[in-house]
């Protein structure tokens, strides 16, 4: 296939390697292994999973849910609060596979209980302290969601479940490792009082970062697959492991701004940045492809604006010489998730 | 339909108001209407500029020009610097309908003189100051362009096109009156030395507030057939005018931040966000629905944060209690294009 489009590359070699260290991470933890599959969103990808014996999942919708039933995975967590306008879909797959839901709200779990017709297994979400959704652990609600299961013949109550998007702002192990003990702390509460409780944990930078995850039953980390710079930047990477670039055509080149001009804006890597000092902002570092694979970043240069199909590389002179429209160059995503899902219809498995 | 998950409201009526208005502005300065497709990239709104009488289009990629040609659109500029990849593609598209390309590069033009085998238009792409693509009014490229038309029988010049991006970061008339006067005075150069070259010009907010386009030959403006929040804090529109609300289901309330998830991130609403001080940034307003149909923001209410696939409202606790997960609450978004772009599967025109 020739590449005209914004196309995204998946290195199956570095995303094969990425998926060995955490089956190792997950084992040496001795939890189950449950990948969170919102990143590459990609039957393909999921089959390299499944050739490595990976057969428990996490996806973030209904629709996804939907999605990898299709092609036979049949133990899903949607970790996403349960969308109660969904019920119906969600009795459909309930039919066909293992299905885990997720909530923080017992108004959710009481209507749930009312309305399955078939068993699905129910994880708490808690928050430890990242602030998007979930119960504090001490919040009386978490008895009555778990009385709505009791209640309940086909919800069926399974553990905790979080998810510390502190850590995609942190900077380096040790405050992984420190918002790691804190959330551990507030875990251990319920371990005491629910034992026999489920406790699934998962987010990129600790379960690559962190030296002990045995307090958890089960990770669902999914963005290393990919990896990005923004993991790069947290440290959860190396820039040798991030698995994708956009492969995008160049239209133009500025000699005077020392600008190249490509075809793959907002639309193709999404507006995700690192921002720094000097309202400098980061949309993606760029790399020379040679028969489509790619080794570090273009010296000094990066993507440094994004209108809707439009992206702005500053590059030194000394390397702009190299191109010319109708070359085309690879671009490191900020945030290879949402790079992923804009280029869904528009990848090579190389 | 009933609506389960993040959906795309686009009313019509508004959209019609939207489009009546902007004929006027376009006929008022004497100048042929081109809107931009971009932003509704939606055959069913196309049809209803069609109705109006609208017949040439503006679209800002290959695929885009294919998916309007296959609906009979029939005189389409593609207002983006010209990827030469996608010669097969422009080739068998200039067959079947006018075809405008772009360009901003003497490389790009030679190349198209030689490999084009129908007749294209072509404009050339000046920079009046947004420093995105596009060449300096004097450059002594925009002659090496025009003689590889010269010696093409396939690339016609046509004129010079700009888009002036600055007018997105403006605030209020005055600002983008005098980004046009200096738009102007570069044109002026162009117009004595090219004379029967066409001018086209297109940016929703000068479109809509300038008192005086007759400069100008074309207008190109896309994101005025919906509006949007961003559009608002320029001063383009009213909050009434914005004619799209991405409807969302409630997943979870949290009282003790008084705070609303929905079901509607990253991946539907676009992380495109409006800042201001002390770091507050803003994802969209919420607005309340009722039979689909809404009237201003909720006091108070506004989209705080986004991830993959959750949003986060912040809202006063008044208004807090009206809602339960299972509602639908709708945003109003930042910027439509990129909305819209991600809902593009999922909306209804109502």
């Amino acid at each position: 296939v020739k590449i005209s489009k914004p196309t995204l590359l998946i290195d199956r070699y570095k995303v094969a390697l990425n998926i060995d260290k955490m089956i190792k991470t997950a084992a040496e933890a001795g939890c189950v292994f449950r990948p969170h599959f919102k990143t590459h969103q990609s039957k393909e990808v999921g089959k390299i999973f499944r050739e490595k014996g990976v057969n428990h999942i996490t996806v973030s919708s209904v629709s996804m849910a939907e999605y990898f039933a299709e092609d036979g995975w049949n133990d899903i967590t949607i970790a996403f609060p349960c969308n109660i306008l969904e019920i119906d879909s969600i009795n459909n797959l309930a039919k066909e596979v293992e299905l885990n839901l997720m909530t923080d709200s017992a108004f959710t779990a009481n209507f749930l209980s009312k309305n399955l017709i078939n068993k699905c297994g129910l994880f708490i979400k808690i928050d430890v302290g990242y602030n998007r959704s979930g119960l504090e652990y001490n919040s009386p609600e978490i008895d009555e969601i778990i009385k709505s299961c009791e209640h309940s013949n086909n919800l069926i109550f399974k553990g905790f479940l979080t998810h510390d998007g502190r850590n995609y702002s942190a900077i380096g192990k040790a405050e992984i490792e420190r918002n790691l003990v804190e959330a551990i702390n507030i875990f251990k509460h319920l371990k005491q009082k629910y034992p026999g409780a489920i406790f699934s944990w998962g987010d990129t930078p600790s379960c690559s970062l962190s030296d002990d995850l045995s307090f958890f039953d089960e990770l669902r980390p999914g963005n290393f697959v990919y990896y990005d710079v923004m993991q790069y930047h947290i440290g959860s990477c190396t820039l040798d492991e991030i698995a994708v670039v956009a492969a995008c055509p160049i239209v133009s080149i500025n000699k005077s701004r020392n600008e190249i001009v490509i075809y793959g804006g907002a639309v193709h890597l999404s507006k995700e940045f690192i921002a720094a000092e000097n309202s400098f902002t980061l949309f993606g570092y760029a790399v020379e492809l040679k028969n489509r694979k790619w080794k570090h970043p273009i010296n000094g240069a990066y993507v440094d604006r994004l209108s809707q199909e439009h992206g702005i590389i500053k590059i030194p002179a000394a390397e702009l010489g190299k191109f010319k429209p109708g070359d085309i160059i690879g671009i490191l995503p900020i945030h290879s998730c949402l790079t992923a899902n804009l280029l869904n219809n528009y990848y090579l498995l190389i």
